[in-house]
């Protein structure tokens, strides 16, 4: 089956677009990317974004916008196929995370009851009109009404992709949070554990803009990073907060790591580049961490797979190895799947099962009642 | 095939459910009705969805009150088939209109493009875990994406159940908003023509409101109306408003016939509830007018069958008949559809027809380049 996958993170970087031939049944599904590529937002349609993004905004402004974003994800994938020359006509469909403006998955009160609660826009519907594709969108609702958190959904991915009957694997993908997928030797789906790390790039993200006075998005290549040195004390302190000792599942978000946390640092009134050194460490230090304190008692931790942005930060690569004694650390590349194509192929792999009726979610991971099918479908 | 229509209009009133079996194929389906009732929404619920209708609100709100709205369809179709003593596992599918807290069916310019767009909120996802049954919802965004204005929908589903070989129908929703679907003898889809008239009982319901002080929602059996007197001269001001010279299709929404309206109505000064009568008698001839002007033109008008909240106002049913000579009045009652249920059964019947992967939208009526498969499928 041939499968488009969309996906569009809290970075905003843009949309990646993937394009995969999807084989085989049940967990002996195998995968191989036919295209991928990643398209920026406009820096209006960014801003957007952001206006509507867990803030106040006007009920139009967020229903354009989800009917925009239908369009520019529709173009994104077209434009993505005439360059791989892939005939449209040809993919079977496509699975779209959507934008996320708003995530909560654990309840909170609301008119007198509890409710946990997520949205995502970019409307399907202008997405199939456009492409004539039938799309599977909207994965995570159906998670947190069986109770979860509506997240992370790649687990289930990982599992079907990367599992091993003798060598322990961690999956870890380095976007904005960083995340890990823990796989025992041979597990079961209800035996993979996964959960937040912490941060990813996102504050080395906005110490490098700050540093460069914008020029920079981020620390490309960790070349700022490596001009600045480590303040042991203030990596220890940031390592003490109390997320690193609770227990998974647990997750992270851009409220935890926002503008907010990166006042703070430049408040310590130490050199950025200091400071950028210290939050590249402390990327890999909290993953170091979370891999000890929670996957380790449980599993031998063989190889450390690593995905998205972070990938590209030989700074982070070389401090997760030195972290992890024993670990094989490699981009998940070496293991076929291009580091930045990783999430929008788990979504094209996910939609394959929501075509199928198939559960997709790892109720270990997300912490939802049941395996649940995900999605709604727009023939 | 059993299914659940759930319907909840702009004015808030509350949910309509109505439980139906579909027999037949293609266009000689029929429908039974097995239960229909409504559920007010709780007052707080009710000024929650006002609070985010075309209006600025938080994300948050917004958000969670699509999964709280979820959890009321799910309650509200549980009793009403546990009332009608229907086993909920004996129904196959649900249809869900969802509320509507955004519309603009004609293209407005939005960060450089040209971009209609329409927003229902109800989580499907959580409908679908509570009741263990299919959902489709979403129905109006594919019409959209097709170029239609995403409204009316209900048009093919009167043309389903009451077209006639050989005599003329005209069906008239009276609910916030009158529409018409004018169904010539024997007539092909593509002949089908529907239209909102102007105003339903919106404008009644705020002035009976304003004279009762609230304690009376609408003006019930017309018993207000009737102890007032109709004003001429407003009524022939207010019916030469160019939207009755407007040829379909065409809409009106709240934004129209809402609060400012109301306001300079009871800004002449005249007596309410000779405000009140002639509102009502407005309604009729807005009706009477659409008809004489883009109906009998192009066909002959032997019945009209109305439903919605205004069939229950003898003066407009009187009004109706006096204002259309020759035409028999009647309620939807005596062609066997609950007058009050008829948009809930609307959906289900969409509902079915998306299943069924068979497109639904009348482009007659919407103006959508092509017929297309409607909503979103949550299995």
């Amino acid at each position: 089956m041939r499968v488009a996958g969309l996906m569009s993170g809290t970075s905003l970087d843009g949309i990646d677009v993937a394009i995969v031939e999807i084989t085989g049944r049940g967990w002996s599904k195998r995968v191989r990317t036919l295209a991928f590529r990643t398209v920026p937002y406009p820096e209006r349609v960014r801003q957007a974004i952001l206006s509507v993004s867990n803030a106040p905004a006007h009920t139009g402004k967020i229903s354009r916008l989800n009917f925009l974003l239908g369009e520019l994800y529709a173009e994104a994938l077209i434009g993505t196929a005439r360059r791989a020359r892939i005939r449209l006509d040809s993919i079977e469909l496509i699975g779209s995370h959507g934008q996320t403006i708003f995530h909560e998955g654990a309840p909170v009160s609301f008119l007198g009851r509890k409710i946990a609660s997520t949205l995502q826009i970019g409307e399907a519907a202008v997405l199939a009109e456009r492409t004539g594709i039938p799309v599977v969108a909207d994965f995570r609702p159906r998670d947190i009404a069986a109770g979860g958190r509506g997240a992370p959904l790649v687990p289930y991915v990982d599992y079907l992709l990367f599992r091993h009957p003798r060598r322990g694997r961690v999956l870890l993908n380095i976007g904005g949070i960083a995340n890990i997928t823990a796989i025992p030797p041979g597990a079961r789906p209800d035996q993979v554990v996964a959960f937040d790390t912490g941060p990813g790039n996102m504050v080395v993200d906005a110490l490098a803009r700050h540093y460069t006075k914008g020029r920079w998005k981020f620390d490309r290549d960790g070349r700022l990073a490596t001009r600045g040195r480590v303040n042991r004390d203030l990596l220890d302190r940031l390592l003490r907060h109390p997320y690193f000792r609770q227990r998974p599942p647990k997750s992270a978000g851009r409220e935890q790591y926002g503008r907010e946390f990166v006042e703070e640092l430049l408040a310590t009134g130490l050199p950025v580049l200091d400071l950028i050194a210290t939050a590249t460490a402390f990327t890999a230090a909290a993953v170091a961490l979370g891999i000890e304190r929670f996957v380790r008692p449980r599993m031998p931790v063989d190889e450390l797979i690593v995905s998205g942005g972070g990938v590209h930060n030989p700074r982070i690569m070389a401090q997760l190895a030195a972290f992890l004694p024993g670990v094989r650390v490699a981009s998940s590349a070496d293991y076929g799947i291009h580091p930045d194509a990783k999430e929008a192929i788990a979504f094209a792999v996910l939609a394959g099962e929501t075509w199928g009726r198939r559960p997709a979610n790892l109720p270990s991971a997300t912490g939802a009642r049941r395996p649940v099918v995900l999605g709604k479908i727009t023939w």
